[in-house]
């Protein structure tokens, strides 16, 4: 699957995106950085038209913006109507009602192609149990395997899971990412931008479960290759970027740590 | 008071911040490289549920968006219901009506922790002359050690006043921190990110002084530190924030420059 | 014109952007970079009053806001009201019928002293053809010449169209720059970024064609100086503001390709 990444350099693909303005801006340079183009727009009045000049797109509920709320969900309808491939960051689903709600209508009445978040992200979205706190809860859980499979057969899409080892399903196969840094956590956006990574992918290959590992895949091995000894994040946030302008398949093949189940 | 930063560390208080949107990814970054945790929100929907969740709420009036107004107010109204610690940067307070009025509202209706502003800010909601220059107006003032003790008493909360020398005082006690680079003016976002590091130190102590002054030394010092000869503004906020993620106990006995009063 | 750069370091003019989520932050640090005071604002309330502090006012449509539209018109037209120089950045016209239509109603309501665009952009506000994909289309035309020309006379202001050779002129003069860097298009904002360098010069001076051109002729040299060798583009990022920091008339002198027409 490594070839993804010429496809996307090749193709260019338009990642459109309803994102929190935390991270906008990131997730703009990541995206270009990884040779997709970002489009990011909180306009009502163009969703018909913008949505069909995209090659994918990506929700992403972070500040819960009251004044978006609406926005997310009509831009994942529309998608679905066009067939752009959607992704979903349900940011913090299981912090607030407010927050639950929202995703719930977004699954709802939103087909998404791939659904990914941190494993307490996931579980709640499943109907597990969930300790988190704030929007960054990040725990590891031994039967996160066998939780995220059950919530992609339910929700029919591709779900990732983020944590210390990355996994991702299309509840048949289950491919899981061993590389990563813990600086990753140190620096905001680097979920946010995960899902500019996928959405990049998916705009530049019909395998979901493929796009959605190698968003992740392009994020922890970069994060890991940029975490040189006592770096600061300043400095590892420049390097995340570099590494990812840098990337190729020689550099995936030499030092990526994944395994298919 | 050097000790509060192996605190923040330890006990990672999830900092809330009701903030502009230019500076709002370097206060969420930050914070991260304190040790603590942001979370950014710009939703009236949650506001009861999520205020509880905080260590201490951070409320910044920057771009004056007019969705956000409200906002403010409410999120200030709740965390006092909450009894949770709440700083307010009031960004331009002097510079129009509107800034002015909502300043004065905040003022009025919430029992602020920490105000923390630029001289002419502080000078203002005192009710002192200003002849400030847009939203940035730095000017020294010989009489500013007794002005914010006497907007200290009056506003009965702990008042920062940053400048070449932060001036920060609880209106009996007063200290002072003599780092900082002129370079900090050079970089958006440094006034909005202090207020994040007093947020942060406020989450994880009880005394809101050495909070509010371990907030501004963080900024001061590390700002110092990162000003090495020519460097430039995009290098200097990188190794801005490189000091804050390294900055430990050992270089704040080394390096700070304070004057208890 | 280069001593353009000292005068704006001297008058330090107060830039008011009207602009996009996305790359707010990156405009605010480059107008710092430069020498001037970015302010940003999202208030209708205080329209009236803080556009008359401004020296000139900067206004992007990006992100197309919903809630930002209307703001956008108000504050052209107040600028009108007040003789403030005000610089138009129509990011994506062609590509929406809203963006075409809020472009429209801006040129018909208010009088631009810069209007700035890749060349799609231009030709599009001037009725020609385009091919235009997402906001960022950058295609070469051979007739770019005599089409902004064309678009200068027809709406009575400086234009600018940026490109592999970026155009400015005033109808009758022309001014080219030839420096340049393919990586200014691999970071998001170098666009919006060169808007808010514009409205610095145009604090600075009355010569708008001049102003025009030293804000392009900054982001384009600066962004060659920062493209040395396999630099990654979050370092290319850095570097481009630690250039524009430093730049200075002998820099200017030495390195600047233009050419009068």
């Amino acid at each position: 699957m490594f070839d993804l990444l010429s496809k996307v350099r090749d193709i260019n693909p338009l990642v459109l995106h309803y994102t929190n303005e935390v991270t906008i801006n990131d997730c703009a340079n990541i995206t270009l950085a990884l040779g997709a183009s970002p489009l990011m727009s909180y306009s009502y009045e163009e969703l018909e038209e913008i949505i069909p000049l995209a090659s994918s797109v990506v929700i992403n509920i972070g500040t819960m913006n009251s004044s978006h709320i609406d926005l997310f969900l009509k831009a994942g309808k529309i998608a679905n109507k066009f067939n752009k491939p959607v992704v979903l960051d349900p940011v913090g689903a299981f912090a607030t009602k407010s927050r639950a709600l929202l995703v719930e209508k977004l699954i709802n009445e939103v087909k998404f192609d791939v659904i990914k978040g941190n494993s307490s992200e996931i579980k709640y979205i499943g109907g597990f149990d969930v300790n988190g706190k704030g929007v960054d809860s990040f725990e590891e859980d031994e039967n996160i395997d066998d939780i995220i499979k059950k919530v992609s057969k339910k929700l029919e899409c591709v779900v990732v899971a983020t944590g210390k080892v990355d996994v991702i399903t299309d509840g048949v196969k289950t491919i899981k990412v061993y590389n990563g840094s813990s600086k990753l956590k140190s620096i905001t956006g680097t979920g946010c931008m995960s899902a500019s990574l996928i959405g990049s992918y998916l705009g530049a290959s019909e395998n979901k479960l493929e796009a959605a590992s190698m968003g992740i895949l392009t994020m922890s091995l970069c994060g890991e290759l940029a975490d040189k000894g006592n770096i600061g994040i300043g400095s590892f946030k420049v390097s995340l970027m570099d590494n990812i302008y840098n990337l190729n398949e020689e550099t995936l093949n030499k030092f990526s740590r994944v395994e298919v189940f």
